[in-house]
Protein backbone atom coordinates (compact mmCIF):
# COMPACT_ATOMS: atom_id res chain seq x y z
CA UNK A 1 0.00 0.00 0.00
CA UNK A 2 3.06 2.37 0.57
CA UNK A 3 3.61 2.37 -2.75
CA UNK A 4 0.19 3.91 -4.02
CA UNK A 5 -0.81 7.78 -3.33
CA UNK A 6 -4.38 7.48 -4.27
CA UNK A 7 -7.34 6.11 -5.52
CA UNK A 8 -6.58 6.36 -8.98
CA UNK A 9 -2.87 4.40 -8.61
CA UNK A 10 -4.51 1.06 -8.17
CA UNK A 11 -5.08 1.18 -12.08
CA UNK A 12 -0.97 1.09 -12.05
CA UNK A 13 -0.26 -1.57 -9.22
CA UNK A 14 0.79 -4.72 -10.60
CA UNK A 15 -2.17 -7.20 -11.75
CA UNK A 16 -2.85 -10.01 -9.70
CA UNK A 17 -4.36 -13.08 -11.31
CA UNK A 18 -7.27 -14.09 -9.46
CA UNK A 19 -7.62 -18.20 -10.11
CA UNK A 20 -11.06 -19.10 -8.78
CA UNK A 21 -13.99 -17.30 -7.94
CA UNK A 22 -16.04 -19.09 -4.85
CA UNK A 23 -19.41 -17.80 -3.59
CA UNK A 24 -19.65 -18.29 0.02
CA UNK A 25 -23.12 -18.47 1.98
CA UNK A 26 -23.09 -18.38 5.65
CA UNK A 27 -26.09 -19.29 6.73
CA UNK A 28 -26.73 -19.27 10.62
CA UNK A 29 -25.78 -22.06 13.01
CA UNK A 30 -26.28 -24.63 12.84
CA UNK A 31 -28.23 -24.67 9.54
CA UNK A 32 -25.01 -25.18 7.01
CA UNK A 33 -26.15 -29.03 7.05
CA UNK A 34 -29.60 -28.47 6.41
CA UNK A 35 -28.38 -26.13 3.96
CA UNK A 36 -26.23 -28.42 2.21
CA UNK A 37 -28.81 -30.69 1.83
CA UNK A 38 -31.18 -28.54 0.53
CA UNK A 39 -28.82 -27.66 -2.38
CA UNK A 40 -27.65 -31.58 -2.88
CA UNK A 41 -31.47 -31.83 -3.30
CA UNK A 42 -32.91 -28.70 -4.81
CA UNK A 43 -30.01 -28.60 -7.65
CA UNK A 44 -28.18 -31.35 -7.45
CA UNK A 45 -25.16 -30.42 -6.43
CA UNK A 46 -22.40 -32.60 -5.34
CA UNK A 47 -20.20 -32.13 -2.40
CA UNK A 48 -16.63 -31.81 -2.43
CA UNK A 49 -15.55 -31.39 0.92
CA UNK A 50 -16.68 -30.61 4.11
CA UNK A 51 -14.54 -29.38 7.07
CA UNK A 52 -15.94 -29.57 10.40
CA UNK A 53 -15.73 -26.86 13.12
CA UNK A 54 -13.24 -28.58 15.84
CA UNK A 55 -14.88 -27.30 18.86
CA UNK A 56 -18.22 -27.90 19.03
CA UNK A 57 -19.99 -25.27 21.11
CA UNK A 58 -22.25 -27.08 23.90
CA UNK A 59 -25.04 -24.89 23.82
CA UNK A 60 -25.44 -26.10 19.91
CA UNK A 61 -27.00 -29.32 19.34
CA UNK A 62 -25.33 -30.26 16.02
CA UNK A 63 -21.46 -30.31 15.28
CA UNK A 64 -20.65 -26.53 13.40
CA UNK A 65 -19.76 -26.69 9.71
CA UNK A 66 -16.86 -24.69 9.13
CA UNK A 67 -16.80 -25.24 5.37
CA UNK A 68 -18.65 -27.47 2.81
CA UNK A 69 -17.76 -26.96 -0.89
CA UNK A 70 -20.50 -27.99 -3.58
CA UNK A 71 -20.03 -28.05 -6.97
CA UNK A 72 -22.78 -26.65 -8.81
CA UNK A 73 -22.43 -25.93 -12.42
CA UNK A 74 -19.47 -24.39 -13.42
CA UNK A 75 -19.08 -23.59 -9.95
CA UNK A 76 -17.74 -23.96 -6.52
CA UNK A 77 -19.95 -22.79 -3.68
CA UNK A 78 -18.89 -22.64 0.06
CA UNK A 79 -21.44 -23.03 2.67
CA UNK A 80 -20.63 -22.41 6.18
CA UNK A 81 -22.46 -21.85 9.61
CA UNK A 82 -22.13 -18.66 10.99
CA UNK A 83 -19.55 -19.30 13.65
CA UNK A 84 -18.74 -16.08 16.23
CA UNK A 85 -15.17 -16.77 17.14
CA UNK A 86 -12.10 -15.17 16.46
CA UNK A 87 -11.38 -17.58 13.69
CA UNK A 88 -14.40 -16.62 11.73
CA UNK A 89 -13.99 -14.92 8.42
CA UNK A 90 -17.41 -13.98 8.36
CA UNK A 91 -19.01 -12.29 11.97
CA UNK A 92 -22.44 -12.09 10.31
CA UNK A 93 -24.76 -14.32 8.08
CA UNK A 94 -24.80 -13.54 4.62
CA UNK A 95 -28.31 -13.81 3.25
CA UNK A 96 -29.86 -12.38 -0.24
CA UNK A 97 -27.30 -13.15 -2.48
CA UNK A 98 -28.51 -13.47 -6.11
CA UNK A 99 -27.47 -16.54 -8.43
CA UNK A 100 -28.03 -17.19 -11.54
CA UNK A 101 -28.32 -20.84 -12.67
CA UNK A 102 -28.57 -22.04 -16.30
CA UNK A 103 -29.67 -25.33 -17.26
CA UNK A 104 -32.02 -26.46 -20.53
CA UNK A 105 -34.89 -27.82 -19.10
CA UNK A 106 -35.84 -24.11 -16.61
CA UNK A 107 -39.59 -26.14 -15.47
CA UNK A 108 -38.15 -29.15 -14.15
CA UNK A 109 -35.61 -27.25 -12.20
CA UNK A 110 -38.09 -24.94 -10.89
CA UNK A 111 -40.36 -27.55 -10.13
CA UNK A 112 -37.52 -29.55 -8.45
CA UNK A 113 -36.17 -26.97 -6.24
CA UNK A 114 -40.09 -26.26 -5.01
CA UNK A 115 -40.88 -29.36 -4.19
CA UNK A 116 -36.88 -29.44 -2.33
CA UNK A 117 -38.36 -26.57 0.03
CA UNK A 118 -37.47 -23.38 -1.48
CA UNK A 119 -40.36 -20.56 -2.62
CA UNK A 120 -41.11 -19.85 -5.98
CA UNK A 121 -41.47 -16.37 -7.03
CA UNK A 122 -43.73 -15.33 -9.63
CA UNK A 123 -44.14 -17.46 -12.75
CA UNK A 124 -41.83 -18.98 -15.39
CA UNK A 125 -41.45 -16.18 -18.03
CA UNK A 126 -39.23 -14.89 -20.96
CA UNK A 127 -36.58 -12.86 -19.98
CA UNK A 128 -35.77 -9.65 -21.30
CA UNK A 129 -32.37 -9.62 -23.14
CA UNK A 130 -30.00 -9.20 -20.45
CA UNK A 131 -27.86 -11.69 -18.84
CA UNK A 132 -30.58 -14.29 -17.93
CA UNK A 133 -32.52 -14.37 -20.97
CA UNK A 134 -34.73 -16.83 -22.68
CA UNK A 135 -37.06 -18.77 -20.20
CA UNK A 136 -36.17 -17.35 -16.52
CA UNK A 137 -37.42 -18.85 -13.59
CA UNK A 138 -37.25 -17.47 -9.58
CA UNK A 139 -37.03 -18.89 -6.51
CA UNK A 140 -36.18 -18.14 -3.20
CA UNK A 141 -33.93 -20.38 -1.12
CA UNK A 142 -34.75 -21.19 2.90
CA UNK A 143 -31.82 -19.43 3.68
CA UNK A 144 -32.69 -16.22 1.94
CA UNK A 145 -30.87 -16.37 -1.34
CA UNK A 146 -32.81 -15.82 -4.49
CA UNK A 147 -31.72 -18.15 -7.49
CA UNK A 148 -32.67 -17.50 -11.52
CA UNK A 149 -32.79 -20.54 -12.96
CA UNK A 150 -32.44 -19.79 -17.07
CA UNK A 151 -31.78 -20.88 -19.85
CA UNK A 152 -28.90 -20.16 -21.53
CA UNK A 153 -28.43 -17.39 -23.30
CA UNK A 154 -28.85 -16.80 -26.88
CA UNK A 155 -26.85 -14.71 -28.96
CA UNK A 156 -28.42 -11.42 -29.38
CA UNK A 157 -27.77 -8.25 -29.84
CA UNK A 158 -31.13 -6.84 -29.95
CA UNK A 159 -32.79 -5.06 -26.47
CA UNK A 160 -36.03 -5.16 -26.85
CA UNK A 161 -37.35 -1.34 -25.87
CA UNK B 1 -44.99 -30.95 -9.47
CA UNK B 2 -48.40 -32.53 -9.83
CA UNK B 3 -46.27 -35.86 -9.58
CA UNK B 4 -44.19 -35.26 -5.84
CA UNK B 5 -45.97 -35.58 -3.31
CA UNK B 6 -43.69 -33.88 -0.23
CA UNK B 7 -40.25 -32.50 0.33
CA UNK B 8 -38.95 -36.08 -0.09
CA UNK B 9 -39.63 -36.11 -3.65
CA UNK B 10 -37.38 -33.91 -4.91
CA UNK B 11 -34.42 -36.63 -4.61
CA UNK B 12 -36.62 -38.91 -6.67
CA UNK B 13 -37.11 -36.31 -9.60
CA UNK B 14 -35.09 -36.26 -12.33
CA UNK B 15 -31.38 -34.80 -11.78
CA UNK B 16 -31.43 -31.66 -13.85
CA UNK B 17 -27.90 -30.61 -15.21
CA UNK B 18 -26.63 -27.30 -14.48
CA UNK B 19 -23.86 -25.79 -16.57
CA UNK B 20 -23.16 -22.43 -15.65
CA UNK B 21 -23.61 -20.71 -11.92
CA UNK B 22 -23.21 -16.74 -12.15
CA UNK B 23 -22.79 -14.51 -8.92
CA UNK B 24 -25.85 -11.69 -9.84
CA UNK B 25 -24.49 -8.25 -7.83
CA UNK B 26 -27.42 -6.24 -7.65
CA UNK B 27 -26.45 -2.74 -7.05
CA UNK B 28 -28.42 0.85 -5.86
CA UNK B 29 -29.19 2.70 -8.99
CA UNK B 30 -27.12 4.05 -10.87
CA UNK B 31 -24.54 2.88 -9.70
CA UNK B 32 -23.81 -0.23 -11.49
CA UNK B 33 -21.37 1.28 -13.96
CA UNK B 34 -19.19 2.76 -11.02
CA UNK B 35 -19.19 -1.23 -9.20
CA UNK B 36 -18.15 -2.54 -12.93
CA UNK B 37 -15.32 -0.23 -13.02
CA UNK B 38 -14.28 -0.95 -9.51
CA UNK B 39 -14.24 -4.55 -10.00
CA UNK B 40 -12.37 -3.68 -12.83
CA UNK B 41 -9.70 -1.56 -10.49
CA UNK B 42 -9.78 -3.92 -7.33
CA UNK B 43 -9.76 -7.30 -8.75
CA UNK B 44 -8.95 -7.01 -12.47
CA UNK B 45 -12.12 -8.09 -14.14
CA UNK B 46 -12.74 -8.10 -17.61
CA UNK B 47 -16.06 -7.12 -18.98
CA UNK B 48 -17.72 -9.90 -21.12
CA UNK B 49 -20.77 -7.58 -22.38
CA UNK B 50 -22.81 -4.91 -21.31
CA UNK B 51 -26.64 -4.56 -22.00
CA UNK B 52 -28.02 -1.42 -21.11
CA UNK B 53 -31.80 -0.88 -19.68
CA UNK B 54 -33.58 0.00 -23.09
CA UNK B 55 -35.59 2.63 -20.92
CA UNK B 56 -33.83 5.43 -19.67
CA UNK B 57 -35.79 7.14 -16.36
CA UNK B 58 -36.12 10.12 -16.45
CA UNK B 59 -34.61 11.30 -12.83
CA UNK B 60 -31.66 8.89 -13.17
CA UNK B 61 -28.66 10.81 -14.92
CA UNK B 62 -27.41 7.62 -15.93
CA UNK B 63 -28.85 5.31 -17.92
CA UNK B 64 -29.10 2.27 -16.29
CA UNK B 65 -27.09 -1.17 -16.42
CA UNK B 66 -29.24 -4.17 -17.19
CA UNK B 67 -26.63 -6.36 -16.69
CA UNK B 68 -23.05 -6.49 -17.40
CA UNK B 69 -20.99 -9.29 -17.20
CA UNK B 70 -17.45 -9.47 -15.88
CA UNK B 71 -15.08 -12.22 -15.95
CA UNK B 72 -13.21 -12.73 -12.46
CA UNK B 73 -10.90 -15.45 -11.93
CA UNK B 74 -12.38 -18.95 -12.93
CA UNK B 75 -16.31 -17.20 -12.80
CA UNK B 76 -18.50 -14.93 -14.69
CA UNK B 77 -20.17 -12.63 -12.14
CA UNK B 78 -22.92 -10.54 -13.05
CA UNK B 79 -23.74 -6.67 -11.97
CA UNK B 80 -26.67 -4.46 -12.72
CA UNK B 81 -28.61 -1.44 -11.52
CA UNK B 82 -31.06 -2.24 -9.25
CA UNK B 83 -34.70 -1.47 -11.56
CA UNK B 84 -37.97 -1.22 -10.35
CA UNK B 85 -40.17 -2.17 -12.95
CA UNK B 86 -41.88 -5.22 -14.26
CA UNK B 87 -38.89 -6.40 -16.76
CA UNK B 88 -36.76 -6.38 -13.31
CA UNK B 89 -35.87 -10.22 -12.25
CA UNK B 90 -34.59 -8.61 -8.55
CA UNK B 91 -36.53 -6.31 -6.68
CA UNK B 92 -33.96 -5.19 -3.97
CA UNK B 93 -30.55 -4.63 -4.11
CA UNK B 94 -28.42 -7.57 -3.07
CA UNK B 95 -25.59 -6.51 -0.53
CA UNK B 96 -24.05 -8.51 1.99
CA UNK B 97 -22.60 -11.66 -0.63
CA UNK B 98 -19.43 -12.92 0.34
CA UNK B 99 -16.86 -14.45 -2.39
CA UNK B 100 -13.81 -16.17 -1.82
CA UNK B 101 -11.08 -15.14 -4.51
CA UNK B 102 -7.77 -17.09 -4.49
CA UNK B 103 -4.41 -16.12 -5.48
CA UNK B 104 -0.74 -16.40 -4.89
CA UNK B 105 -0.20 -12.93 -3.75
CA UNK B 106 -2.66 -12.49 -1.57
CA UNK B 107 -0.88 -8.73 -0.25
CA UNK B 108 -0.87 -7.77 -3.44
CA UNK B 109 -4.31 -8.49 -3.83
CA UNK B 110 -5.24 -6.85 -0.83
CA UNK B 111 -3.22 -3.54 -1.39
CA UNK B 112 -5.04 -3.12 -4.83
CA UNK B 113 -8.69 -3.40 -3.53
CA UNK B 114 -7.90 -1.41 -0.78
CA UNK B 115 -6.56 1.56 -2.80
CA UNK B 116 -9.22 1.10 -5.63
CA UNK B 117 -11.71 1.70 -2.49
CA UNK B 118 -12.22 -1.39 -0.82
CA UNK B 119 -12.11 -0.87 3.26
CA UNK B 120 -9.55 -3.57 4.67
CA UNK B 121 -10.98 -5.63 7.47
CA UNK B 122 -8.26 -6.76 10.24
CA UNK B 123 -4.94 -8.10 9.16
CA UNK B 124 -4.35 -10.70 6.71
CA UNK B 125 -3.47 -13.76 8.70
CA UNK B 126 -3.45 -17.85 8.40
CA UNK B 127 -5.92 -19.52 7.36
CA UNK B 128 -8.37 -22.08 9.39
CA UNK B 129 -8.20 -25.12 7.56
CA UNK B 130 -11.22 -24.30 5.97
CA UNK B 131 -11.97 -22.85 2.07
CA UNK B 132 -9.79 -20.25 2.51
CA UNK B 133 -6.86 -21.64 4.48
CA UNK B 134 -3.14 -20.17 3.79
CA UNK B 135 -2.88 -16.80 3.72
CA UNK B 136 -6.61 -14.51 4.28
CA UNK B 137 -7.06 -10.98 3.79
CA UNK B 138 -10.77 -9.97 4.08
CA UNK B 139 -12.10 -6.62 1.94
CA UNK B 140 -15.40 -5.13 1.82
CA UNK B 141 -15.92 -3.40 -1.32
CA UNK B 142 -18.20 0.04 -1.38
CA UNK B 143 -21.26 -2.21 -2.78
CA UNK B 144 -21.40 -4.10 1.02
CA UNK B 145 -19.90 -7.38 -0.50
CA UNK B 146 -17.24 -9.18 1.25
CA UNK B 147 -14.41 -10.36 -0.73
CA UNK B 148 -12.28 -12.93 1.31
CA UNK B 149 -8.70 -12.95 -0.72
CA UNK B 150 -6.81 -16.52 -0.12
CA UNK B 151 -3.78 -18.10 -1.53
CA UNK B 152 -5.01 -21.16 -3.19
CA UNK B 153 -6.10 -24.30 -0.61
CA UNK B 154 -3.17 -27.18 0.16
CA UNK B 155 -3.91 -30.45 0.54
CA UNK B 156 -4.72 -30.85 4.46
CA UNK B 157 -6.74 -33.26 6.23
CA UNK B 158 -5.93 -32.04 9.74
CA UNK B 159 -7.89 -29.05 11.35
CA UNK B 160 -6.31 -27.49 14.15
CA UNK B 161 -7.85 -27.62 17.56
Amino acid sequence: MAEVENGTGAEKAPAVAFTVLKPWLVVDAPKASDAVQFYKTAFGAEEVSRVMHPKRKAEHELPLVLSAELKLGSAIIVVSDLINDSSAPVKTAATGGVFCLETEDVESAVARAVTAGAAAEGEISEGDGASCSGRVGKVKDPYGNIWLICSPPKKCADVAA
